[in-house]
């Protein structure tokens, strides 16, 4: 099990210790608008951000390490203090936390896709010709109601989209050293689960055991009558928030994904039911049960990946309007940040830096405003995102001074 | 073998990918004259390298780690992605490539001092009163016409400067775990080449064979009579830049330590015949057949180690006019940065950070100038050397997503 990037000892586990919460706001860094070279987030109005990064310190965060553009899983484990370079997550577990499954320790967790066979079941189509999402969610159901698990083995099969699914196995002794069955081409059958490692066999006899059972389950379908599988993970099970931090966490957030990972840590979880703006009233009402809240907005990278500009922006602006409804609590340590770069231009995830702002007495600000320029020149300097719980622990009076 | 710094997987290979030109000014960072308070590099008039910074990402690089002045070597792995803290390269190894000796994987070098030894064999003068390069090489070619290889190997004997030479063995089973021959003292007798592991006594005793042999051929000199042997590498084989970042890479060098470090990491290498400005030629004329352009220029160096602060800025200068003609090809990626400080005030190769500029379509431009001090309000901030080429990679749309 990876250990803290500090030492373990410094950690002040006790009561006494201020609240901290994090804002994240999914894929904020920009780059700049070649009419004006303001980024999305030096673009928007933001009168609160603003005064808020007044009496803060800034920064810029690398979510990972130079170079590296992250997805959502490792992109939270590095804000959360877990480095995702030790942490390492498969796509299985990823699948499974973006279904909103509860992942366990010891899981063995993979990606599917429905595809189609021909008569000789070799493969015709490895996304069978990408069924609508109610088309696969009646696939995905249809085997699942049929299959039948093997004995000690419970099996989990859920829909994700189009011809995605996620297939999870729970028992004891499952080994995640497998070889995908997805021969990544046309023409061939579908590889047998392979043992990678001495130890795999009886998973990897398991596996095949439930994938030639959905195989027949599907053998009358007209189009998806094949399954692929590929991205084999066991979920090892993480040290938990509390563990480490001896912080009770709570995670507000409106997309599965996002209460996925923060399960892996450990914290409790709250859905957003309907409007962003509802995180608000959830952080209100439960502020005294936890010391430590992780809040999730997801537009501002849905619209960077969109290469809307203007729409990241308007996101960013009614985030703004959010930020007098969380001071109100009087959070003693706030920070703000994403998770990653989504620039408008670039329309994906992307590996520049992203603002930082931490708000707390012990502050060291230097700038008027929240963006990318300013935080460039802030206090904190360009760090590895990894270092940014223990910023916020040491700012809430968590961590005790290293030796004599 | 040490592995890249992030996931390989990230790596992608295969085609699509866009060019990269690194080009080296060795030595570019300096210290503020005393008289202005600038750099060698702000004081230089650069209005090539300064349009480019207009449109680049700056930042400044610490070569290896703070406070370490590098040697060419791991000033040039660093640049490259060899994280020179892991792939250690012997001074043996280094002095093989810095006479442009072929290295090849198993090669055992060594280092050599041509020395004085009294009638009972002491050490009198341990560098053989400086003798001039041209007696030192007259010496090293007796030596190397009279010697006769012990069996199975192969034995390279390559004069440097003044009183150092290069020995290089050859041949299966070389184990570098040897004991210097030098004993760093004068009064005493060279040291017997001693096994310092199970496993090199062999080499230990073909190292002396081939060390006895050389004394007695020189046993006849008024001066040079001696030889003391130290710095026993042996070189082990890097992974190269086609296998770790999926380039094919040219190195175009004028002097051949840069470009024996290029071979190290499986380059193929161009010499500059002429003058420095015959780089762009080569570059023009092998665009097409490589991804990646290594682009080295020595003098900054050499004039920074000569004192000469005006003299640096006119390698600067000079410098400058090469960028059109390089800006001609269209490279999508084009990095400058130095190997290390050569700062004119210090005479020597230094540690502090040195200013690194990347044009890309992708970049983060905030400056008007290429100067240590629009770099360092850059927003690449200061990072480690080892990070270069990861940020090259994806500004070149070379590397994954990491995680989903």
């Amino acid at each position: 099990m990876p250990e803290l990037h500090i030492p373990d000892s410094l950690v002040e586990r006790g009561a006494g210790g201020k609240k901290i919460i994090l804002f994240v706001l999914d894929g904020l860094g920009g780059l700049p608008h070649p009419g004006t070279g303001l980024t999305e987030l030096e673009t928007a109005q933001t009168p609160n951000l603003d005064a808020l990064a007044e009496r803060s310190s800034l920064g810029m965060l690398t979510p990972v390490s130079p170079g590296i553009a992250p997805g959502s899983g490792p992109g939270h484990l590095s804000l959360f203090g877990y480095d995702p370079l030790r942490f390492v997550i498969g796509r299985g577990a990823l699948s499974a936390l973006g279904v909103g499954f509860d992942l366990r320790a010891g899981d063995l967790a993979a990606r599917l896709n429905l595809a189609t066979l021909d008569g000789d079941g070799r493969i015709l189509d490895r996304r069978a010709g990408r069924p609508s999402d109610a088309e696969g969610r009646r696939i995905v159901e249809k085997a699942r109601t049929a299959l039948v698990p093997p004995e000690g083995i419970e099996v989990f099969l859920q829909h994700e989209k189009e011809h995605r699914a996620v297939l999870i196995l729970r028992g004891p002794g499952l080994e995640a050293e497998l070889g995908d069955t997805d021969p990544q081409e046309t023409g061939v059958p579908p590889l047998p689960v392979k043992a990678l490692a001495p130890g795999s066999e009886r998973s990897a006899s398991l596996m095949q055991g439930v994938l030639d059972q959905i195989l027949e389950i599907l053998a009358d379908e007209e189009v998806v009558n094949g399954i692929l599988a590929r991205g084999f993970a066991a979920y090892e099970g993480y040290p938990s928030f509390h563990e480490r931090y001896g912080l009770n966490a709570l995670a507000i957030a409106q997309y599965p994904m996002y209460r996925g990972v923060a399960r892996l840590v450990g914290m409790d979880v709250k859905d957003i039911p309907g409007n962003p703006s509802e995180l608000v009233e959830l952080l209100r009402k439960h502020y005294q049960d936890y010391d430590f809240f992780f809040l999730h907005f997801k537009y501002t990278d849905s619209r960077g990946e969109d290469g809307d500009f203007e729409a990241k922006m308007r996101a960013i602006e009614s985030v703004d309007d959010l930020i007098p409804g969380i001071l109100e609590v009087e959070p003693e340590v706030l920070v703000i940040t994403g998770d990653h770069s989504t620039p408008a231009t670039f329309k994906a995830h992307s590996w520049h830096s992203v603002p930082v702002l931490l708000a707390s007495p012990w502050a060291r600000p230097t700038g008027t405003a929240f963006g990318e320029s300013e935080c460039r020149r802030g206090d904190l300097g360009t760090f590895e995102g990894k270092h940014l719980m223990t910023l916020a622990l040491a700012h809430a009076g968590r961590l005790a001074k290293f030796g004599a």
